[in-house]
Formats: structure tokens, C-alpha cells, sequence
């Protein structure tokens, strides 16, 4: 059974109980798709042998795409890359940090998943019209805590029904698309999203696909909630299986490649507020985006382009921080309990438990 | 007037409130002397008016001495540098990167004063028989929201004291050395440190020199602080002006220039914790150095190294991470109220009220 | 129609006609393959329309094989990864600059079928039960001015019989495996060898699959001959096209992570002194390998390494520089004319020329 | 005696002796100082004990100065740096990554120097009223096969005076500033120089500091002479010395601080054509700068930015490859032999016997 869409889990996000994260207002959604343009596409991945499957699916595909693929191919956007931890994996991170562009949608897998989803998404930007050749960015975590990984259960329709189905407005989170098998601190997670709108400057958006960190470890609002959580938990899972947060900041603010770097260095400031120390095995990866800030792939001579200046960023760094630990937050705030392969379960953060220790 | 030593203020450590910064326990001294021979020298350089001076001093040298500086030299330590935002300088660094060792103790001290700090310690360093050429460690953070920084008051005698007065045990923390005009986050700090025993492995030692963020970004333990503290705070300080956090990891766990790296990016992890956004103008460098792991400088043909495998880096990492966020902490609970150039204030924090937010 | 052997052609090597690189001698192959244990596997896909298939294709897959896969997963070598010019992919780089080590067989493909040459690696690796997930290490080039690349021909099982074939010994040069469809200075190359043993210290191998510059720009033992050689060449395909050269050193000199990477950074000189300028499209990429430096995957603890200290690579830095360029002209020696995709024709460089023309 | 001008050297540049180095033509001088509004001031500094000295003082300074040093700082230009080895130090680096900006002049001096001069340009800085704090920009090499560098001759009088004296047109070579007791491949070199115009788009000029590289290694327009030129000399001076080449790129084409970084890069190919190995010992260490794309620091909101499309830097790259050869061969045939400390000697390059070998 593959799901592209399913009624959103009665859990809350993390400001329906009223919490707060930085100053700066949030978007209409509160969401990464707050930034003009961009559209999300998930597709939900859920097998069981009962089903006729023969082994246990918990995976999927999560697809951001800021533009037509072959809009963006032609017309590419100021991208940079940070690393915080690199026990993963973001194809064509390379080409990113030299020509300072992004030329693809983004699709988040799981690890074994990578190369087809790239496959994939080759595919689709050849079909549509892209030119000759093409350097796919495709992110991952490992989730094979709840997913049967080695099979790998990704095909590649289902990264083109990603891509295809992406729209703009609420996104969901928490068990859905390349989350659907993720863990954080000892509890579900998955996709978390926010975004924050500066005056007078633009909207940031951030994604994050989170699978990072142990139980022990977790903070709500910068409160060491983990200890207290822990007890009865199984803490076996991500530390000793890899992990990742792979992040992403879209904005509409106008951007260089070296500031889009500089904004992505932030998102593991964010990370550290829910408690992550970007653990050995983790792939803490950082990818962002300025929509704004676009050279058309031929031009030749001088070009123009508008960025904001560098003293004017500070807000805009606070606001990724901010974005960053929200979209975390929310990931376990609205992830329910999933059992998946071998009976390993990732149960749902008990919010009743947290709101009551962080008072 | 320059002083070496100063007795302690009466102001003490968080820990001693009963604050609990991560599940390692810490070491004798909670200081970055715990690793075994790192020693400590600080020269604090206090000047006004009214004594003959014709400007305001309020700044020094902090010295941290992981071994002779001649032995130093001939035998140096596996190190690793990062860098959460380069708005400032650490002398040496390129060459830190490329062969992957300290070769000379480290010097802190106010931005201007780099060069000649600089040139003390070659001196320093030829006066111990290094040889011809030495590239010496000097790192900054700007001070001159309390110092008349175009004075520059530190002297090459200065710097030789510090390296020579340089001693294990207790370290001063708060207004000394080259924390002696540094702010963070609207409050008065400077000088910060703390260490943790991993069981087993050895012992993590940090220091920071800090000088960052915005009065309303302040955390401690998590917290957000800093709105409720800011109410009539002079705000202008360390934003508008540059910042910085100079940290340094000291360990004799065994490990080799690339996991020195890794640890010192967990610095601003910490960082993170008490409110870092990674301002645009600061100067966020860390320096990760492992005692142990030391190769003659001569050394040809195949050499025999002992490092710790990456997999067992989980709880250093942690250790890290605490100890930078409480290292902060410590500046910033230890500093005393100084009022500086053009009548500028930095306030002690308000501890009381701290402790009262946080309950 | 797809080759796992062709004879081989009859243009010989540059070496075979007195020409010489450096003062180290070559290896018994003057091949990657001198290094012990490393094998080198390729398929070679040729395609035209008239013997059944719809297009054309030129192109190919090129595994390198330092030991089984499982093993090298279960004790992985160290590595570094260098770009010198970032246009292109080579996937799994952001754990090799984490983690130090290389943990898959090294497969080059052209650019468009990366993704399905990691799927393919996958395959391989879960089979050969390296535990659940893994990390794949793919690079390619663009060989589009002679193969239909947008019909990406590689198949999952090319791969795996590029991996299953690998063996040591000679290693076939120019137009074979991935090099099929590449270009250099306006002719034909594809992939080129050579290796350099040091005297009491090993054998350093070097492997490049070249498609880089311009037809002007070709130096053969430095001197500029492509200018004289230019006319009536053809002189589009590369630098409008992309381009690349991914370099592979391995070496059994036992390095760590830090030195590797300074052995990669090296491979670029060598590059230079066949002309490259690396120019704007060009991915050129390199990766650098010590088959003897290898920690167990589950080591914890303390582990003992043994390396060369630092002060003893000059002769191998020499070495590696010296094989790269070696191994960049055996690959325009060897290479035959090519005609491909719509007519575009490739030729094979006029040796006789050259050495008329260096003398 | 301190020289600030001497009469040039009898030896004629490379250029003079028919010998050309790529496709592009040179400016009016032939020299960075051909980027229109850069100045370049050196001062010699030659000391023996019979004059009254008591040590062998072969050094110097040299200043490139790209604009008023005030106005550098209020509104500094795009800037980029690149490390092929990173034994060697360039303060300021870090900045400059960060904000990818150049905000000060470069100045060169001898290893141990590097303190003072960096002190010498912050006074100069602070005189020309750039505000409060600055980070300087000094680069170095080594020169202690020549110069008695414990001896530490540069004061701060001559750093300024460098400065001060800076002007536009030709450009001293050889023995001279900074390059005074500089050695490279063997033989006496020194500083180098050399531009490019590329027509309508701008100019590139290159200088270098260089002293690098074994007399076995050179290489003058790609042919290997060293050896046959190596008998008889010394060859111990730079391998077992350290070494560097710190090289400079100015440009007036408008290119912002990541191409500057691509520009950097390339400095290195013009070093491999030469010879190079980036030795161990080497810091190769390289700045590029445009002078035409400047933000006023104090800006704040959106600013309007000219840069030129990555795809026309193809012959940008060429430029500064060439360039670089060009300087470095210039610093060989210029410099004449130089005696120094402890009666070491470095050999002027027998061009005569050069121009025979490369026929």
C-alpha cells in the first residue's frame, strides 16, 4: 500500500499548545511551502506481510520542489551546503558548493534509497526537457529501526508521484513520506516543517527530515526533557544506527551561494536546541535556498544580481535558528507511535509528559 | 596597572547554585587544567584616566600552555580546527589544517592586538630553541565596547607573562585576561571553562573566550532568559560590533587531527545552547587539541599512533558539548559589572533573577 | 552489444615509446593494479543504431576493487576525497571527508547514470552482506559529444559484472569501460593508469577516467602541442559539454584520512601539466586510498594505526603527481578514434605528430 | 641598509626572451599592477656583519595595495582564498571566507615577521581612520636558507614604508622585498609577476612570492630542466626548508567572492606547469581579489551586484594559470644570485643554459 495521502494524525503542532520559538512571526502555514513557489510532494510507503507484502515497509519519498524542474534546471537558484556531521549522503552537494546553484528539485529517501531516487529524478528532469545531463539532489537518513531497508522498497514512480503530486499550503508531518520510519531521541519522528516571515525582508522556510539523537538527550524548548522521557523507552535505536537530520531552508530572501551557506551552517544551531550533539553515526546535512536569486544556465557576460547586504543577515540567521528547532519540535510533536520491522517500535512523544515538564 | 592575579570574585560558578550541565561528571578543577599538563596564564591589563593613563584599558592575555613551549615544538599535538563563523582570526590555522598539529600554546587576546601577540610568541618560541621559523596559535575576540581597542594596551612583556606565569589547577574565570572587556549576550563576560571525565576514556577540558550574541538571545540551561533580563540593558554592545567566541577543546584521550576536528565543531553546539545564532560578526573558531597523540617533528618512515575509534566518540562528543555550554555559562555567572571606555557598562549578570526564571 | 574484454588496441602506451615521467620507477603493470590486492573491472557499451538498438551509445562502467566488498565494508580504508574543480559528482564524498574511509568499491559511469550505478553498488553490497545500509561510492563524467547519454544505457547488471569481472594485472586503457565515450584536449581518451613504486616505502597507483579541456590547451610532457595539433579538430565537445576527470590514487603506503586527502589534492598537478586549466563544467574530482590503513567497522576502544609521518610524503606527493600525468597521456596515447551520437567524432590522437612535435 | 628602490637587475623577465605562456595578451606592464588602481611598494632589506650589523639580513616587505587603505576598509572588495598546502600562513584567511571579502592591503614578509607586519598594517589602518578593529592581511615564505630570520629584521618602519611607497607601473622582480631571500627550485628567485587582458572583459594580473619546490623538479615552459641544471648546486635549501609560494590574483572583471575563490584556486596549475609538487613543507597559499565588486561595509537592505556569468570564466581560468607561470618564471630569470647567512648560496638561474635546453 502506498499512501500519497492521509488524514492528518489529531496530534498538534508544537505551537498549538502555545509554545514559542524566537521573535520573529511565522508564516501563513507555518510552513516551508510559506516561501513563494515552494511546493511539497510526499508519498507514504507502508507494507506488512499480512498485506501480502513479505517483509515490513516504514519509508517513503519527500519531494521539495521551489520550481518547474525544468524551470529551475534553465533558470537555477543560489544554493549552499553545510555539513555538520557527514555520516550521510546529499548528491550533487558538490556541484553545489562550486557553481553556487541549485538545478533540481530535492527528493529525501531513505539511505539505501538514494541512488534510485536519483535515477528518478534524472528521469524526470530529461523528460522534461532539462538538456543532456543532469546532477540529481537527493538526501537521506536510515530508518532502519522500523523499515525493512534492505528492501528497499522505493521505486521509481513513487519519486515521480513525489514530484508530481508537490503543492503548495500545509504540509504534513511527523509519519509521512521519507519519514515515515524516522526516529529522534528515542521517539517517532519524521518531517517537521516552520517558517518565519521578516519585515520588510522576506519568509524563511525550513524542512527538516529528522532521525537523530538519543533518548537521554532530548530537549523541548531547550528543557532537558529526555531522562525523564526515557524511562521504559527502548534507547536502542538511532544512536547506535546512524541517524540524520537532513535540513532545508528555502527563502525568497535574495541570496548568494555564499550566504545561502552561511544560512545553512545555522540549522545545526537549531538541531543543538532540541539536544543533538550531531552524534558519530548522524548525517546532519544543510541545504539552502534563495528562490529569489536566480542566473539564467546560458548567460554569458555581466550579469546583474540583487542580494541583501551581510549586516542586514542577522534576523535572517535567528530566524533559521528558530525555524530549525520548530520544524524538529513539530516532527515529534505530531509523529504517532509506529511499530515496524522486527516489532522495534518508536512510540510517539507523550506532549502531555512534556508540556507538564516544561511547565 | 597591569594585574596577574586577582583574587577571585565573589561570584561563583554555576555549578556551585546546583546548575547541571550533561551526565559526565566533571574534573577536579571543572577546568581545562584537568587534562593532565595544561596550564593557564592570564595577565589582565586595567587602565584609566585618573591614573596617569590617557585612555581606558580594559582588556589582557589568556595563555593556555599545553606543554614547554620548546617540547611543544619538537613534539606536537594531533589538533583540528572549525569554524561556525569566520568573522575573526586564529593565527595558524592553515597550517593546523594541513598537518594536523599545535605546535605552539595558544594565545587570546583582543583583535587588535593579534600581530603583536603574534610576535611575542615567536619570540617566546625561538627564546625556547624551536628552531628558525615558528607559525604561532594566536586567536581574538573584540573588546572594544569596554577598551579603548585602538590603544592596544597589550604589550609583547604581556604576552611573555602569560606564558610564563601559565599553571595548572584552578583557572580564573569572569574579568581576567583577555576576558577582561568581553560581553555576551548584553551581560558582562570574558574568560569561561569547564571539564568532564569520561569513565575509561580520559578527560575533556574547554575555554572559551566569550564575547557573542544579543541580550535577548540569552539562555541558560536552554532557557530563554534573556527578554525578561534585557529590560533596561544596554543592548548596543556586541551586535552592532563585531562578537566572537574563541573555544578551545584540550583532551588526552588519544585521537588523531580529523576527530580533533569533529570535536571542535561540537563546540558551537554548545554555543547553541545558551543562545548563539552564529551573529554575522562574529568570529565563532574552535581549536580541538589531544595531548596524547603527539609525533616527533623529525619523524621519518613509519610511525606507531594509538587514536580512539571513531565509534567510541559518542560520549566525547556529549562531553564537548556540556562543557562548552557551561563554560559559557560560567563567564558569564562569574563576571562582575565593568564599566569601560566612553562610560560604556557591561553588566554582572543578575544571577538571582537567573535562578528565579529558570526555578 | 556490450564488451567485457576487447583486444586490446594496437596503440601503445607513452612509456613504450621512451617517454617518461618522473624519477620513480613504475610499477610491474605501470598500472592501479600494481598496488596489491587492487583490481579494476570495466564493461564496455557499444550501441548503433543499425545492429538493432534506437540510438547510439558509447559508453561504459569502470569498478575499482581494492578487496571484496564485504570485507572492505567490515574494514574499510582510509581515505580523502579533493576537488579541484566541482562540476561534477562522485557520491559517498561527504562520508569519506566524515569518517576517513572508504567503504565501497569505487564505480565510474557517465554523469546521467550515477543514480543506477549506486542502486547497482547497493545490490552488490546488501548481497555480499555488509549488514543493512551503505553508502555507495559512484563518479562519473559527461560523455555526451559521442554517446546518446540521454538514453543512459548502463544497466544494474553492467555494474555488477564490472565488479564480478575486476581482476588485477593490466588494466585496459582509452576507449573501454566508462572512458568509452570520453574526450580530452578535442580527442579521444577515456581511462588511463600508471603506477610508482617507492623505494622502501610502496607503490602508489594511479587511475583517471579523463574528459577534460581543450583542444588548444593539450601539453604532452608539458610542451604545448595542441595548438599545431588543433587544426581541423573539432574543438566543441569538451568545454561547452562539461567535461571532468575523476582521479583514483591507491596506495598500500599506510596513510590516514588527512594524508590521503592531501594525496588527492595532488592528482590535479598532474592534470596541469597536461594543460587543464579546469575549466568551468569540468568535475574534476579526486579520491585518494590507503589499502593498509584500515580500522575494523565495530572497533571501540582504543585502536593502534601505524603511518608515515608526514615529513616522508614528499617523494610520494612527487610519485602521485608524476602517475596522474603519466596516466592522463597513456589514456590520449591508447584511445582510437571514436565516432558517436550524430555523427560526433573523437580522434585518436596522431602520436606520431607528437613526438615529432616534442622531439 | 634598507633599499626602497634599486636599480633593476640587468636580467631580462621571461617574456623578453621570446618565450610566451598562453594565448592571452599581456597589459602595459605586464604586471598586477596593470589592474587598474593597484599599487605595489617592497622594501629591500640586506644586511651583512661588515656594515655594522651583526647577522645576515636577506628580507623584506612587500605591499600590494589595491586602493586607500580607508577606502579598502569601508568599501572592500570581493576576495577568495585557496590552500594547495597549507604549511604556511595567511592572516585574515578566515575573514575572508566568511564575508569573502578583502578589507585591508596584502603585505609579504619572511616567516617570522608575520606578527609585526600584521601589527604594522592595523597602525596604518587605525591612522587611515578605518574604525575600530581590523584584521590584517599578511602572507609569508620562509627565507632562512638566506636570511638570518631569527634575527627577525622587518620592523614596523619598513612594513609602513612598503605602504607608503606603494605605485603603480612596473613592477620590481627577483631580489627584492619579500622575495629577497626567497628560493625556488633550487635557484634564487623572489617575487614574480605577470597579467593578462582578456578582451572585453578585464584584466588579470598575478604576483607571487615564490620559494618553493627541488632543483630536480624545475620545469620552464613545461620542460623538465632541473636536473640537468641540478648538478653542482645545492639542492638542500628549500625541500628540507619549508618553502611556499604565496600568490595574488587581482582582477578589475566584477566577480564576487566565490568565483574569487575559483580564481585562487588556479593558481596552483601555473605552479605545477613550473614544477611543482606542493611539497610538504610548502604553505601555497592564494588570494584572488576583484576590485570592481565592492559592498560599503556599512550597507544595509538590498544592494545591486555586477558579476560576470561562471560560464564566461573559461578564459578567466586560463588567464590566471598562464599568469602564474609566467610570474613564477619571471622571479626565476630576474633574480641574481644571492650569499647569505652562514655563507648558503642561492644560484641566479643560468637562463643561457635554459633557453638551450628548451630549444
Amino acid at each position: 500500500m502506498r499512501r500519497v495521502f492521509e488524514p492528518p494524525s489529531p496530534r498538534r503542532r508544537a505551537r498549538e499548545f502555545g509554545l514559542e520559538f524566537g521573535p520573529h512571526p511565522v508564516g501563513r502555514h507555518n510552513a516551508i511551502t510559506d516561501v513563494p513557489g515552494v511546493r511539497v510532494g510526499q508519498v507514504t510507503i507502508w507494507r506488512d506481510p499480512g498485506r501480502g507484502d513479505h517483509g515490513v515497509g516504514r519509508t517513503g519519498v519527500t519531494a521539495i520542489v521551489p520550481d518547474g524542474i525544468g524551470d529551475l534546471f534553465h533558470r537555477p537558484m543560489a544554493a549552499g551546503v553545510a555539513v555538520l556531521n557527514g555520516a550521510g549522503e546529499l548528491t550533487g552537494s558538490i556541484e553545489i558548493r562550486e557553481w553556487g546553484i541549485l538545478e533540481t528539485p530535492v527528493v529525501l529517501v531513505s539511505t539505501n534509497n538514494v541512488g534510485r531516487a536519483a535515477d528518478a529524478l534524472v528521469d524526470a528532469a530529461l523528460a522534461a526537457g532539462v538538456g543532456e545531463v543532469v546532477l540529481p539532489v537527493v538526501g537521506e537518513c536510515d530508518d532502519s529501526w522500523l523499515d525493512d531497508i534492505t528492501r528497499r522498497w522505493v521505486a521509481t514512480d513513487d519519486v515521480r508521484t513525489a514530484l508530481d503530486s508537490a503543492v503548495g499550503g500545509p504540509v504534513d508531518e511527523g509519519v509521512v513520506g521519507a519519514g515515515t520510519g524516522m526516529v529522534t531521541m528515542g521517539h517517532k519522528s519524521g518531517i517537521g516543517t516552520s517558517s518565519r516571515v521578516i519585515e520588510g525582508v522576506g519568509t524563511v522556510g525550513v524542512l527538516v527530515l529528522c532521525n537523530f539523537g538519543g533518548a537521554e538527550q532530548l530537549r523541548i524548548q531547550g528543557r532537558l526533557v529526555g531522562p525523564r522521557l526515557a524511562a521504559g523507552l527502548d534507547t536502542t535505536p538511532t544512536l547506535d544506527r546512524g541517524g540524520s537530520c537532513l535540513g532545508l531552508v528555502m527563502t525568497d530572501i535574495p541570496l548568494d551561494a555564499r550566504q545561502c551557506e552561511r544560512l545553512a551552517r545555522r540549522v545545526g544551531l537549531g538541531l543543538a536546541r532540541v539536544g543533538s550533539v550531531a552524534h558519530h553515526g548522524s548525517g546532519d546535512i544543510f541545504l539552502a535556498v534563495s528562490t529569489t536569486n536566480r542566473i539564467e544556465r546560458e548567460a554569458l557576460g555581466l550579469v546583474d544580481v540583487t542580494v541583501l547586504a551581510d549586516r542586514s543577515l542577522g534576523s535572517v540567521f535567528e530566524a533559521v535558528v528558530d525555524a530549525a528547532e520548530e520544524a524538529v519540535t513539530n516532527a515529534l510533536f505530531v509523529a504517532d507511535t509506529v511499530v515496524g520491522v522486527d516489532g522495534h517500535s518508536a512510540p510517539g512523544l507523550d506532549v502531555d509528559a512534556v508540556l507538564d515538564l516544561i511547565g
